[in-house]
């Protein structure tokens, strides 16, 4: 895979074998190509790219023209050149349409160019719109050493399918650890899945069916959203505040609805909520329950930033002692991303639904990787290490703040964990576009709402934007646009 | 978990501190509880109960009223005890009815009783009904070697999101096995999953909608059709012959359709089809790829089978060079079923599809099993592996066959592969609830039809039934119906 993200760094070669022209246009058609402009997305007008890369307007018509012979971009009258759409525009296909009863939320620019970016190898450069922590951060010699530990004992038994609901030694290590957060959990009231993604599909497509609506947060992970709509169900969102998500507004979107309509479920983050940083507070949070016994709501809790917030801070499943409440989470964002372990805890009713769905589209999960995590759980590895990151995180955190705000950028949410939702005052995928020029990869605000919207608001991630150098880079990049 | 399946070897005890009635209630419990019998099955008569026990009817009675009281079965007048319904009689539950529009078909027993069943630990002998090779016949040496290689080489790459695609290297070293079997797929045309599971569940979610026709084998694995039926498709049977499907039957499926509502897509597997062990012929390939033109079909073909048969069997994606065709395998049946990594092929056009998809489900898949895989594919280790395990098979199945042969049973279809089609004579459902009586799980023929229907066909893994005293065991229980 090319390295998109780093190479736009590299000003255009004047002495190159290849033409200035050629060069432009293979720099955009990468981009496209990896998703880092989205399908729709308006390429810049051939002034504004004429000014960024110095070079004439006539090479800019050339590279374009280049783009549109091979099929990327389309040309529309007066408005400019746009990237061609993702399926729903090809013809050959029509199973791709949406179901004609299944109304669908239009994508916040294309579902997965954030997450597509995500994977975009680093040219070596911290990246600021990051969803996870820096690599320099994790701990691989814990997580090698666990891997081989338990490759040595699991003998016999990685020969067989895992248990359905997954390893019984994991699932009782996690009891015990959302003991630490208030969440009682029988380990039979547990199902590990692939990572915390997993989990969330496997709730949604037990309990949802196509047309039904569902509650998110906005602002929220737009790649959920995304899923939720390729599920077939209607995105209804609902502002996401300081403390908790807009209860007056939550009431008259359930209200709104025919009775048959009403939406059944509320997907939430409630700890260190991305991308705000923001918490549910306990008085909220007992709102928020209220309202969904009152309306038949299930509340899937999204517990993604567990290990980066403090173990007592409210969460709905300890609350409600798990009776309308799945809990979800998973490892990504403190062990690392590439064990792919996550976990759902449920009503005891609804386990084996959950169990059914899993086995419908995974069978079980790897065994060998949910041992080492309960390797690391029972011997305290894991909170140690959680423990460390957390200071570091603080650190980070208090850097970054400080230089946010010399550089002019506000933080429209407190500084909390893993994230900064930060207002700069310009458009932000524009900018995004100007930076990915310079090589650093942004989170642009538009990725965090359900419709695409202008905002001047883009999430950071404190782990690496501590260096002065990503500032100034910005600071610049506003003042050009 | 309870060891349900071998438990049952053991007679009631007339001295224990339980009464008969409470051990007869309680083994039921835990069958029903574990999916042995599905919901919906009917409880035996309380004659043939107290006959098959050496109990008294007032003894099952008793039993069958604790059952009742426990909420767990049902009577109906005139008919007998039946298991209670599961998710559809939850009237709780509202979303859990299914979409309003799209028609399903109903499940064989309940979806997923047999894979639950695969998952009790077998009680020492061998399971008939198992779907995977034995545990014994499968290298944990080999395995556990590449998993500690593997994890010394990875370093920090162990510490993020593996590739969308999938690891390159692994894709590579499947470029270069599908050349094997003639297909000619680029590393780029290849996407890794977690298991050949999650390859169907992708291609489908991404090519259907709910309320679309997809043309599936039968008979073939049941929980396929739970699958597709749990994604609101229509599952449209056709009857798999020795040499393939029954073209004329297609036809007439999908010309009977209005347009809008014709088959899409015909899920198959090709090669030692699941339960029948035929493979398709190459005259049978190219019509069925002639018919999939005409109507503008896509043809997934699972081929999980693939290290148990000859490399020059054809394959419907080597014939179409994937032009229509997404070709699905995995290495469950082969290397070992707790590693998860399967993968598709696909034409060109499709992958990026695809690939979001799986990033919505799962994001990426873990990066450590690939990379164990391509280094067992790279050393040729898995090819050694695998000319011994069909050398045992083949001998395993000569014995089974003889034996099979010798106790009354007919094959309905030449024995091949790791599955036999075998004609026993009776109700194998009846069979079967008789059989785990005495602690041996079959997989009666009803799990491999898309409707529920009465048949004397089962399914054996010639792995597992080379020995005399299963037989003896089945002809007895074969009289006693």
């Amino acid at each position: 895979m090319l390295d998109a993200a780093a190479s736009p760094a590299v000003p255009l070669s004047r002495d190159a074998d290849t033409t200035l022209a050629d060069q432009l246009a293979g720099r955009f058609a990468d981009r496209i190509r990896h998703r880092l402009i989205g399908p729709g997305a308006r390429l810049p007008s051939v002034r504004e790219c004429a000014r960024r890369h110095q070079v004439s307007p006539s090479t800019v018509v050339a590279a374009y023209d280049q783009l549109l012979a091979q099929g990327l971009v389309e040309a529309r009258r007066q408005r400019g050149f746009f990237v061609r759409g993702g399926a729903p525009a090809e013809a050959s296909e029509p199973a791709a349409q949406p179901a004609p009863r299944a109304p669908r939320t239009p994508l916040p620019i294309s579902a997965t160019t954030l997450i597509r970016g995500m994977f975009q190898p680093s040219g070596g450069q911290p990246m600021p719109g990051l969803g996870t922590l820096p690599v320099d951060w994790l701990d691989e010699p814990m997580l090698a050493t666990a891997i081989r530990k338990v490759s040595m004992q699991i003998g016999r038994a990685s020969l067989q399918y895992g248990e359905p609901a997954g390893e019984q030694r994991l699932r009782r290590a996690l009891a015990t650890r959302l003991a630490d957060h208030g969440v009682q959990a029988h380990a039979d009231q547990i199902v590990t899945t692939v990572g915390a993604t997993h989990a969330l599909d496997i709730v949604t497509r037990t309990l949802c069916k196509p047309g039904d609506s569902v509650l998110v947060d906005e602002p929220g992970w737009s790649v959920e959203y995304a899923r939720l709509a390729a599920l077939g169900l209607r995105v209804l969102p609902v502002p996401r505040g300081d403390d908790g998500p807009d209860l007056g507004v939550m009431q008259r979107l359930v209200e709104a609805q025919r009775p048959a309509e009403r939406p059944r479920l509320y997907v939430t983050v409630s700890v260190l909520h991305n991308p705000t940083g923001a918490s549910l507070s306990l008085p909220a949070a007992h709102r928020v329950l209220q309202l969904a016994q009152a309306h038949g709501l299930h509340i899937v809790e999204d517990d993604t930033y567990a290990h980066l917030a403090s173990p007592h801070l409210p969460r709905l499943a300890a609350l409600d002692a798990l009776e309308r409440t799945i809990y979800v989470s998973g490892f990504s964002k403190i062990l690392t991303p590439s064990w792919r372990v996550g976990y759902l805890a449920a009503p005891p009713a609804l386990v084996d639904r959950f169990i059914d769905t899993k086995l419908l589209t995974t069978l079980t999960t790897p065994s060998l990787t949910e041992l080492a995590l309960a390797h690391c759980l029972e011997h305290g590895l894991l909170r140690r290490h959680a423990d460390r990151v957390v200071r570091q995180l603080d650190a980070a955190r208090a850097r970054a703040v400080k230089l946010a705000e010399a550089h002019g950028c506000r933080f429209a949410a407190k500084p909390l964990g893993l994230f900064g939702w930060v207002d700069v005052g310009v458009d932000t995928e524009r900018l995004a576009q100007v930076m990915l020029d310079k090589g650093w990869l942004l989170a642009p605000g538009a990725l965090f709402h359900a419709t695409h919207r202008p905002t001047t608001l883009m999430r950071i991630n404190f782990a690496t934007t501590q260096e002065a150098r990503f500032w100034r880079a910005l600071a610049a990049a506003r003042e050009s646009l």
